[in-house]
């Protein structure tokens, strides 16, 4: 190890982390990439799915990692602790796996109020139950007040992955149907919604829920399936990207198709705002061959998670590494990775 | 899951998240056990070992979970990121686990310096190195200027445990020897002295090391060992209370044989702190049987780690549940669990 090895990113680049570094940007691919990836290469994490994936003798795990840090806390739709137990639920989901257990780390603000804790608790056993995963350790640290912002929770996750199921964005080629759960942006414009102290004739809230029933489901309708993906900060634009990106192929998206609220879109055009990059937290991208497509339409249609499923595009060979969208006025635009976030502090 | 289910912890009693609740000592153990334990009840949370255990058909693992919150990030003999690494790696060691594989997740705070997150990723990667971990998957997050302090980074970990190997606190019976690798309270000694700008003759430096190369080796040598524990946050005294009041024993310790060096008592005194709750984070615990305890200690110094270890006590049928330190000049004393923390942000 060189302690000498100069930073990667130069000072005349920028020297200091900017909020847009949390963004799931382009900006954040480049501190990973740069800082973290740089280093910490080896060939689970090379593969840059939402987990990790290795074998212990015939069995195949999935490990996944998130903190979240959203501001408020309480949000309509839900709050900071079920968001932090069904997004470790739904990154193993979509590596394939079923969730087993689950690490939740606190980092508490001094002064936190009990109450606040307990509430959050109490949604977290809740969102653990209804997941069908354990919280099995756990650890707690309190920082002054002023050194955070009343509550941080880390959820780590070990899933199980069925050994004829091979999750992975190296899977997905041309002709693949791409399929998504339900309405887009509802989570980040809850949050919005909450800061800013908007008001809607009907109230949007969080999309936040645990995948892994309506993935279950999936696998066992298709052994088909390529890719999954839940797309959540940086919305659909930013997952799709990804995929295009490191699956080397174009992805053409239909607009039309895009399942989408009123008061969703509403809310877009007043924050100026593009839905595509908004993040969820209970949808769902799936990579299937297109001769199993209606079928897994149908069974994601029939389960809770699922009922406004769409095939909203497929996969093409031309624009490697593209994704563009056919526009409700039927021109097209390439949907590119946004640079920083739109909406900071929204997981 | 009722959400109306009354906070446990009357506001009478306290109604704030205190720092003395991330202390490790009376009032984190009662936040604990109150407000997650009670929710997140099951058979493997129950435990409370220093992570949680699971078969997966023939093989047994450990998972474990760690947030790092120290201040300053860089301290004499390390940073926030080997001890992470670190920390996590000796957690999964405790448990009899051959540690495999590392998440990390990233909070960040909005103008950090980049320079100083590549120091740390590059400690990182050389503590992971050193361990024979690897850190597979992670997440950065970045919160406000004024709503962080610089850096924090939670790791979880997974590790193997060897079929005949068998680590739990309700192993340890009176009779059973207890060793200790090497001298105490450096690590906290070491962030006070550079948070207060103390200075000694001779620098005192953190401890912080991976133990599980020297944990290998005692369970090479000795099928007989029943617990081991890292004693970090609240020092040796808090890991034994644990310790004696899971397994219901007594036990006691000589302070005579407890290693501690000159710098670090001169510092206690100055500080007015009792180095037998002070942080370490290079310590291992062992309680093993009688009469494996000189070649546990032999094999014990042979190891880098080890250099200096000492048998320091015995488990008794006497005062179950307590700690009992005979002192330097003959008399005996209790050693309680201590009720706040003497160091908030240690690790």
């Amino acid at each position: 190890m060189d302690f000498n090895l100069s930073c990667p990113i130069p000072k005349s680049e920028y020297d200091k982390v900017l909020l847009a570094h949390g963004g799931g940007g382009t900006l954040s691919h480049h501190l990973l990439q740069k800082i973290f990836f740089s280093q910490f290469k080896n060939e689970l994490l090379d593969v840059q799915h939402d987990g990790a994936m290795f074998e212990i003798d015939e069995n195949k795990f999935a490990f996944t990692t998130d903190s979240y840090v959203v501001s408020p806390i309480f949000f309509p739709g839900g709050n900071i602790g079920e968001l932090a137990v069904n997004g470790t639920v739904n990154d193993l989901a979509v590596c394939g796996a079923k969730p087993l257990f689950i690490s939740a780390g606190f980092i508490i603000e001094e002064g936190f109020e009990i109450e606040e804790l307990w509430k959050i608790v109490l949604s977290m056993k809740s969102a653990a139950d209804k997941a069908n995963v354990k919280i099995v350790t756990g650890d707690t640290k309190v920082v002054d007040k002023g050194k955070g912002d009343k509550l941080f929770i880390n959820t780590s996750g070990i899933g199980l992955i069925e050994k004829d199921v091979n999750i992975s964005p190296a899977n997905c080629k041309a002709g693949d149907v791409i399929l998504l759960n339900g309405k887009i942006a509802e989570h980040g414009i809850a949050i919005m919604s909450a800061r800013e102290g908007l008001e809607f004739e009907t109230e949007v809230i969080s999309d936040t829920a645990p995948l892994n029933g309506l993935v279950d489901l999936i696998l066992l309708t298709s052994k088909n399936v390529h890719v999954m993906r839940d797309p959540t900060r940086g919305g659909i634009a930013s997952s799709l990207n990804e995929i295009a990106s490191t699956a080397e192929v174009g992805i053409l998206i239909d607009e039309n198709k895009i399942p989408i609220s009123e008061e969703v879109k509403g809310a877009c055009e007043i924050l100026g705002l593009d839905p595509l990059y908004i993040a969820n937290e209970g949808k769902l991208l799936v990579f299937a061959a297109e001769e199993d497509s209606e079928k897994i339409l149908n069974v994601m249609r029939s389960h809770e998670f699922g009922r406004e499923a769409q095939i909203i595009g497929k996969v093409v060979a031309d624009n490697p590494k593209s994704v563009v969208m056919k526009t409700l006025v039927g021109s097209t635009r390439i949907v590119d990775m946004i640079s920083g976030e739109q909406l900071p502090r929204i997981c």
